[in-house]
C-alpha cells in the first residue's frame, strides 16, 4: 500500500464562497503515482466544506441564498450564551448542511467520476487562508 | 491490496424514488473477495444520492415531502439567470441534504452493518438511466 | 495492508444529546499500530449521527433547536401510515442533516486533523445503548 499527503491552501476574501478544486485534486493524484485506490478531501476547518457537484455558477448563487434560508445568520437574542460568537453558529450550520469530505475513488491513476461531477471548497467562514487535506491510499 | 470496480445501473422512471441497493452492494463485496476493507458507494450524477437508513416505505413518503418542504421546485422568479433548467437546481439541494455517498466496512467478506442499515439509493431527477459507482479496497 | 476493527457503546440517557468521542477514537488509532491510513467512524444505527465539529457546548444547544426546527417531531395527522412509530420519523431526518459517518485520514499514527476538528456522536433517539463502529485499514 501506498500512501500520500498533501494540504492545499485556500483563500475566500468574503465571508462565503465556492471555489473548484479538482484540478489541484488530479494533480495530487498525479503526483502520487497511485493508479487504485481511495483519496479523501477534507476541509480541515469547522465552518468550511468539501462536497462534490456541477461547477456552475448559477447554483453557487442559488446555494447562497439557500443556505441562507434554512441556516440564518443568528441574532443576537436567539443566543443563550456567550461562548460562541454571533456570526460564527450559522457558518457551522451551512457547513453541516454541506458536508466536511468526500471519498473518490481512483482507478487507472485518474478521479472515478461521473461526466458532472467536480470536487468544490464553500467557504462559510472567509477572509482568511484555509486549508484542505488531501491523503489518498492504494497501490 | 486488491481493488475492484463495478458500475451499477438504476432506473426511477419518476422523477423522485429511493430504492434499496443492498444486495446489489453485497453481491459485488462476494465478486471482489475481499474479506478485509472499506466499499465506496456512490453516485455518479449531482442530483441523485446514496445514504443508509432503514428501508422503510412509510419513511420515503415522509422523506419525500420533508425534501420538498426544505428544497421546493423552484419557480421562474426565483432564477437569476438561464444557465440552470428551472426543475434542476432543487435536484442539487435536495441531493446535498441526502449525502451523495457512503463508506462501508467490510470485515470477513460482510458489509459490517448495524441491525437496520440499508443502503439506499435517492433519486431527485429520475427519467432515464443513472449510474452508481462501487469501488473496494482491502484484503 | 493491516486492519483493526472495534464496536464502541455510548448511552445518552435523554432522547436527544451530543458527545465528543475522539479520546475513544485515539485509543483505537494506538492499539491498531497503523501509522498511515483511514479510520471510517459510523454510527451503527439510523437515527444517530457521528460528525466532525467544535467541542462546544454552546453549538449543541443551538442544533438542538436548529434541528428540531429543519426536522420537527411529527404529529399524528402528519402521518399517512402507522408503520412507523409516531416519535421516530424525525430521528432518522435528524441524522440525515447531521450525516452517519465520518473517514478521517491517519498520518505518523494520529487522527490528521485541523486545530479544531473533533469526532462527534449526535443521538436523536436515545435511551438506550447504541454502537459505533470504528474501522481502520493502512500500514
Amino acid at each position: 500500500m501506498k500512501s500520500y499527503r498533501k494540504e492545499i491552501s485556500l483563500h475566500v476574501p468574503s465571508r462565503h464562497g465556492f471555489l473548484k478544486i479538482t484540478p489541484q485534486i488530479e494533480e495530487c493524484v498525479r503526483e502520487s503515482g497511485i493508479q487504485d485506490g481511495f483519496v479523501l478531501v477534507n476541509s480541515m476547518h469547522t465552518t468550511s466544506s468539501v462536497y462534490i457537484d456541477d461547477e456552475e455558477e448559477g447554483l453557487h448563487r442559488h446555494y447562497e441564498q439557500w443556505l441562507e434560508k434554512l441556516a440564518p445568520v443568528l441574532q443576537p437574542g436567539d443566543y443563550s450564551d456567550e461562548v460562541i460568537g454571533e456570526d460564527i453558529v450559522d457558518s457551522h450550520m451551512k457547513r453541516h448542511l454541506m458536508g466536511r469530505e468526500v471519498t473518490v475513488a481512483i482507478t487507472s491513476g485518474r478521479l472515478d467520476f461521473g461526466q458532472w461531477e467536480q470536487i468544490m471548497y464553500g467557504e462559510f467562514d472567509g477572509g482568511r487562508t484555509k486549508r484542505v487535506l488531501v491523503k489518498i491510499i492504494g497501490e
